[in-house]
């Protein structure tokens, strides 16, 4: 895994994530994973990852522009899901809703080290209200 | 200006929002640019930057990350200024805040074509309410 690229990593973490495959999450993502200044490390990553799915089961993780150096990968993802559970603090309507995610990944050693992440709640907010 | 980078022309392009250069802006941004789907062209996006100036006079765009291929630039932005008039719909209170922006630009012919933006609104409701 050494030799592959942010980009062809940042692929397989985004099937890794859509498949629901928890346990290989080590394989893209570091031990010591910083997420937004929180220093969650993969267990808390998981269980973020995890808490997501949970709230929106239908959620598929679908990039739109991926952007990358040999360091760094920038991503606009889409999400058009049903939110299932409570998610950002907004109960469920049954609809379902499209939002966006800016999203800047760190790479260490082929992993993700770090994660600066922005979601567009206003868009949720104004779908789910 | 043809054989300049994506990341070249971005510097610049801040250099100039931060100098007040709006005269210069055609320079760094196509005439027909499209804002988050907003076909804008350059005279409205000169009139949004302007828009923002004026309710944030101390405004300085300053790139924390900046990633960059051939076509794009993804840019990570850290804003730390003073609101002076109403901001987002939210009035000033004459403290300093500090917030993210997360934005995409699509270049064409060395100018920017197209931005898709994200700004990380909640920080900015927590710190003007």
């Amino acid at each position: 895994m050494d030799d592959a690229t942010p980009a062809e990593v940042y692929l397989r973490y985004l099937q890794c994530l859509n498949d629901r495959r928890w346990t290989d999450l080590g394989e893209f993502v570091s031990a010591d994973v910083v997420h937004n200044g929180r220093p969650f490390g993969l267990a808390g990553y998981r269980a973020m990852l995890e808490g997501d799915v949970a709230a929106i089961p239908d959620l598929q993780f679908s990039a739109e522009l991926v952007v990358t150096d040999h360091e760094f990968v920038a991503s606009r993802l889409i999400f058009t899901c049903t939110p299932g559970r409570t998610f950002l603090g907004l109960e469920p309507t049954g609809a379902r809703i499209t939002f966006s995610e800016h999203v800047f990944y760190r790479f260490h050693k082929s992993v993700i080290a770090e994660v600066w992440s922005l979601i567009d709640r206003s868009a949720i907010v104004d779908q789910m209200t």
